[in-house]
């Protein structure tokens, strides 16, 4: 097993990166980078990743980080991904690399501002900032309105109206998926207008099982933690959506 | 005449698509959309780019936006583009891959940010943010000193010690020339610790040039009506990193 995939599971594009290898049956080996602990600033990760940043990936000597390009790189190089992962078509490739990079400075910018000042920002030194977060959440709010009316709007149940998952698809909902760390109250007023965004979500998480939910997992406890929660060993961090999606469907009958 | 471009000089990401076309001979026809007119905003160009950003392609009936989804469909579509534009290796294209997702969310958000709250927010209804300005110079001095230790830590005069340019070169470097406009100890003080970054840039300029200065003439323009200084015909605006290199060259001696 020569690829090795540094991550910490509370990031969502190393999610991403897990996801889509376990999905598609890559052999890996999961190298954990605690970030909490500060690890991903150790001389031996920077000799992975000069950046410091989680996922990075390792395939022998060759080294790679940044999560599209990990996982653009993965589809191709791996034997036996789908082609509807990453299209070797120009144009339908085109179109997926062109949500990959909306992604960034839309979706991205606002989901991590919004997490980050509204509840994860203390576990790595970034104070609790209300104004930062109502700054973010109106970026973040932009992007929903935006996958939902853009990308979204056509026949299909993915990404630009395909009728099967790309990279696009796992790497936008693990983003989306953060917010479950968030109180419920901001959680609910966040992605609840926004029904085929959770539709969608649900959709790339029927396509991605078990694996969405074994990697999803450690939000529950983070959830658990950091809104010092019971444990509900019953509660599964996917069917939350499930939950709010139902909800929608109820008020609308 | 298919391949349609829609762009206005004035932004980073469309000079270097546009001269990313010119250099390698790709015909095109390039539509102005002028952001400070809002035409981004007519409903005609919604129908290319629901977004309204430039730049933005139309090839026959396929629509694109992103400018490095731009660069590295037209880069794979087009014949006769050479291979070291955006390799067809895996593992070489993946690193250019890593370096174009890298810009987003640092040497862009940085460029952009301090360009846009120091002088050319007043343009598109922005007001000049002396406080974003000062948070925007930190993450652009943090990439450019990143640009210096790490994709440009190695021999060969392009990023990832290449020999010859790729399509990320291009979008960088158009990203830092954007500060031309900059009143001038402004862009001094950010660019000029910064040798290998300029060494770099001029080294783009030559391997694209004429195309490079021609597409970049619009910012002297800019820069003269945005400082109330009489145009200068026989300014060259590329040429003011080579006065800056030579500066530190002779610095050094």
């Amino acid at each position: 097993m020569s690829l090795k995939v540094y991550a910490d599971r509370m990031s969502q594009p190393a999610r991403a990166v897990l996801i889509f290898c376990k999905v598609n049956g890559i052999e890996f080996e999961e190298i954990k980078v605690d970030l909490v602990k500060k690890q991903n600033r150790l001389p031996e990760f920077k000799a992975i990743n000069p950046f410091g940043k989680v996922p990075s990936i390792a395939d022998g000597d060759f080294k790679l980080f940044e999560s599209h390009a990990i996982l653009s790189y993965l589809a191709c190089a791996s034997p036996g991904v789908a082609d509807h992962w990453y299209p070797s078509d120009l144009k339908k490739r085109a179109k997926v690399n062109s949500v990959l990079d909306w992604h960034h400075t839309n979706l991205r910018r606002g989901g991590v501002g919004f997490v980050l000042y509204t509840i994860l920002g203390p576990l790595i030194g970034v104070p609790i900032n209300p104004k930062a977060a109502a700054e973010a959440e109106k970026v973040l709010t932009s992007s929903l309105s935006n996958i939902e009316s853009v990308w979204l709007n056509e026949n299909g149940n993915f990404l630009l109206g395909n009728k099967e998952p790309s990279i696009a698809d796992i790497s936008l909902v693990c983003e989306i998926m953060e917010f479950e760390v968030l109180p419920e109250m901001d959680r609910i007023r966040v992605l609840s207008p926004f029904k085929k965004v959770l539709k969608w979500i649900e959709d790339t998480r029927i396509a991605t099982s078990p694996h969405f939910e074994e990697v999803h997992k450690v939000l529950l406890a983070a959830k658990s933690a950091l809104h010092k929660l019971p444990v509900d060993e019953n509660y599964e961090t996917a069917s939350s959506i499930k939950a709010m999606l139902d909800m929608e469907i109820a008020t609308e009958l």
